[in-house]
């Protein structure tokens, strides 16, 4: 298929971040075109969040994606707050149905869909490395989806009490001997450049008593984690697949039409190249 | 040259109407392909001129193109306002200079710089017939560049009483017996569709006392008034020249770059294709 010409009438689409990458710009624009369809995307920064918000709306904007520092402020711009956005407080994903604009987060819905996906048994326990916004969003997603029983394990001790405390899940400072059968992943051990690197976020004996490794790492997704736990035969669960979901649901909100797998692994490989 | 790929750094440039057509994003997308500049151009519309003017100025578009009926109601939305928007109090351009405002007039512009160009004499007199938006521009760029003497001819009193008093030029309710060098349309006379299609604006006595018949009409731009005149060997200048004039200015104040009268025409035709 070939997106028509740029006119009057195509749809934008667009981010708003304190610097922007053009990972999205490179992932819809690739999918427009594959897809035919009359839509343009392109990656914004701003100083001013209501004004931009405002500007989406005045404009016309169809949707909008929302990264750090604006996933908080955006939430009294808009006029309905989805769930999954809700209990998180933090919107990554806005539609403009004609001036009404709906927030969502996408991540959230992302990582509820992998673990029906992956058929994740809700009686089991999960071990949840993190404290962060991602992290909130994870065990957020794990609790919503009916998983009881859960470990926030995090350094920080305010941050992760914190957020066991909203979640309903205990609070470790590290995972010593702690046991699941689902472990994830949400702190930067394992993503290139970081500090932990060359580490694997769990260890051999924590993998070999899970039943699922969970990784939300997507730079690279083969983490030493992840690397492990395929040696191990454990399940796995990669930051890529996390990417790829909620961009995906992202892109189908927007334009209404669901990308296949095919197309969005080729999006997600084309926009990190 | 090619345009760069879309990507976060790409500027965005629009414009804002009631019911926007494609003209203008064909024109300056066009461009942008011959010279390889990285920008965008999209028609949009809005209901909240306001919110969206501030869109502009917090999501960093570049430039913004106002039409019908916005042109008034800019002025208090931005920072500065040139004479050209100021003389007329209509504004058709908007450049944004990391969150600056600068608005002005580029038809009151291209007008000077045709007179300019064309070297008509400050000293003739000048027939102006009309009293819409576009002749409130025309008489003030006259009146702008010096020249003293003038009448508005106009069917509407009341219009044409106010523009005249506006820029020190006498009013004449019809054209009757009146001749001077310069005569002006900048009426629907001669407009494909509009009710005096066919007509001449001016009659062949009329042209023939002229040296410079000036036709504002653009669609089309070989008026009947202007094949009268080019019949009779008196100099013309056209409404493509008018609005071929207008963009180029426009388009040189977004991007910094001025293209040759040979891509402006080009540009011009493909537009109205």
């Amino acid at each position: 298929m070939v997106r028509p010409p740029l006119s009057k009438d195509t749809t934008l689409c667009i981010s708003l971040a304190s610097r922007p990458s053009n990972i999205g710009t490179r992932f819809h624009n690739y999918l427009y075109d594959e897809l035919g369809l009359d839509f343009l995307y392109k990656a914004f920064t701003t100083t001013d969040i209501a004004a931009a918000i405002g500007g989406v709306r005045a404009l016309g904007i169809r949707g909008c994606s929302v990264s750090m520092p604006f996933k908080s402020a955006v939430m009294a711009l808009v006029d309905e707050i989805e769930p999954s956005a809700q209990v998180i407080e933090s919107v990554n994903t806005i539609v403009n149905d004609d001036g009404y604009l709906r927030a969502c987060n996408t991540d959230y819905l992302a990582v509820q869909s992998l673990i029906a996906e992956h058929g994740l048994n809700t009686d089991d326990a999960v071990i949840i490395r993190g404290s962060g916004g991602m992290a909130n969003a994870v065990a957020a997603a794990f609790t919503g989806a009916g998983f009881g029983s859960g470990v926030i394990v995090a350094r920080n001790g305010d941050a992760g009490r914190a957020l066991a405390q909203r979640v309903g899940y205990r609070y470790a400072p590290e995972v010593g001997s702690l046991r699941a059968p689902i472990v994830v992943n949400v702190t930067p051990i394992g993503m290139a450049g970081a500090a932990g690197e060359n580490q694997q976020a769990f260890d051999d004996d924590v993998i070999a008593a899970a039943a699922t490794v969970f990784d939300v790492v997507a730079l690279p997704s083969e983490t030493p984690l992840i690397t492990a736990a395929r040696a191990a035969g454990t399940t796995v669960i990669t930051g890529a697949e996390v990417i790829a979901r909620q961009a995906a649901e992202q892109f189908e909100r927007y334009t209404g039409v669901r990308p296949t797998a095919e197309q969005i692994a080729a999006a997600s490989a084309i926009s990190r190249a």
